[in-house]
């Protein structure tokens, strides 16, 4: 079959790679029918992470199965599936207490096992990692276009906004407006914010927040974007949802929330500490989120997509083939894509 | 009056200040029964905070109201009265949300106002900052020594529990075996925790932690301490009761929380930042806490002990009167008195 092999900075190419096979009896093998580009597929590409020269790519993605191991309960040939961008066996305690990054058996697509930017892929510990689709939506291709972002950045958005504890009537601030972010701005309207605050620069996907439910937009930078939100707050946003993962992004998302409320961090971050304790512990700021448990809800997200109440489809701009995938890395690179669907089927 | 006067490390004097006077409407003027010494007052006594030579120190009392300002509404002369360790004014939009350590018109003991190791202070906003005892308390020594720990290290505990989100059935973790961190297993009993690890070193403490409701004494140090932990939860405590605020305590207790649970911080830390942030964001460890809203916990707490279901008492191991606080002082920085009661009355 065909996948997507890093090589190095700026070097993805799509080649040859062995057909998966099934090692295990709780393997399936799945044909793939969509996946996407990740913002944070973007590091190795730069150069900012430098995985091993091999490593397969892409770890949002859906598909259908096409052999499934002996062990294998909850799934049959010719399922329509979509799998949460980490693998998790859905029976131990941390996958039972709903928090599935943390499980015992936790893999990465792309490393042990296929990547998501390929034909098909083998996936261990499928009943607790997958989530079945109904069969009917196999002709609606708009409608799997709005189920796709829940592998990932919608995943990572309702992580932000329910860690941080967004609720009827509460400020939401996020900070970030790539797909984390858009979808973070959809994830808190969902969960009943009145007013939602996104800090960032790109007058499109600005535009595209206030559709989501944005009521205020914060061009500016630095201090003068937290003054802004300190004095139209009268002290803070309630719920800070930072979607950017830098150290200014983060010195921001504390000094915007409201004391006694919750920052929550969703954005993968590439320094190793969390700055400004003493006015964290001063204004009793929680600090929260994480890699996100994408599996524990999915089953929830899916049905609002299914009922047509959520919507995060507009977040993919840019739709390629596999063999597309290299000028999609480089379109989301600079900025003249957002997010990339990968259509294989 | 006389009243405790900080000149440098070491060097803490009794001396004759001018009495109180009523600034503001709003103040009353009250003279000090009883007080304590903090283990925070140990820094500018060791010389690791230095104030300004002249500080009068004290921020933990209770008192009899002498004279009251003009528009104080709800207090009178010869009311019995508990102070929490901070000023508040109990209007503004942060003591209504209950955080009143975030107070706009927040102040402390012994700065702008008098301390309270001393025969009397004027208190500002003394509507909102009092709490008035039952007058039947007065002929109760010690049931007034059970109310004082209140002032702070009871309610500072009590914060971490809560912040923490202990309840019934939970696996808590109290770092320190100071005063907090003993006011800390007590509120953690208290609010329903099955397993209540301590970790510290002073045996005399311990035990009165095993009174306390302490289930675990850890005696062991660093990774020792943490795996001793790990694996007696099966992976961490739900709740870590920080009660130090050092840099291994505090990276002690982000490594025996267990994933997706809450770590809150109490202790006063000086360093200015959380390390191992790539940790706490795999791992979805919440980081909470700070200065404890004490005034907000007041009337709860006193219920409790006034009910006689909730006694601190025993945290207070040394009595002294006014003139015997530079060896109250003396006796805590040896560790010989874990925490000095200060009776004046």
């Amino acid at each position: 079959m065909k996948a997507t092999v890093y090589y190095g900075p700026r070097d993805m190419r799509i080649e040859q790679v062995p057909d998966p096979i099934i090692h295990k009896p709780t393997d399936v093998i799945a044909r793939i029918t969509h996946a996407c580009i990740c913002g944070s597929d973007l590091w190795p590409y730069r150069g900012i992470d430098q995985p091993k020269p091999g490593t397969r790519m892409g770890h949002e993605w859906m598909g259908i199965v096409e052999e499934v191991g002996a062990e294998v309960q909850t799934l049959k040939k010719g399922d329509r599936v979509i799998a949460p961008f980490l693998i998790s066996d859905g029976v131990c305690a941390f996958c039972q207490e709903g928090l599935h990054s943390s499980c015992v058996h936790v893999g990465v697509w792309g490393r042990a096992v296929d990547g998501g930017q390929g034909e098909a892929v083998r996936v261990p510990y499928a009943d607790g990692t997958l989530v079945a689709l109904p069969q009917a939506i196999a002709g609606d291709k708009q409608l799997l276009k709005a189920v796709l972002p829940l592998t990932d950045v919608m995943a990572t958005g309702h992580h932000a906004a329910f860690t941080a504890k967004v609720g009827k009537g509460s400020v939401a601030a996020v900070i970030g407006d790539g797909a984390v972010g858009l979808c973070a701005v959809l994830a808190a309207k969902r969960l009943g914010a009145e007013r939602i605050f996104i800090i960032g620069h790109q007058e499109q996907r600005l535009k595209l927040a206030q559709t989501f439910g944005a009521t205020d937009i914060i061009l500016a930078r630095g201090e003068q974007a937290e003054q802004e939100i300190l004095e139209q707050t009268h002290g803070g946003a309630d719920a800070v949802l930072e979607c950017v993962g830098t150290l200014d992004s983060i010195n921001m998302a504390l000094h915007i929330t409201r004391p006694g409320k919750t920052a929550s961090f969703v954005g993968v971050a590439h320094i190793d500490h969390i700055p400004d304790l003493g006015n964290r512990f001063l204004r009793n700021v929680t600090v929260t989120g994480g890699v996100a448990p994408a599996r524990a809800y999915l089953p929830e997200l899916l049905q609002d997509v299914l009922h047509g109440v959520l919507d995060p489809s507009p977040v993919l701009d840019m739709t390629v083939d596999l063999d597309g995938v290299p000028a999609g890395y480089e379109a989301m690179d600079k900025r003249t894509a957002l997010k990339v669907m990968v259509q294989l089927q």
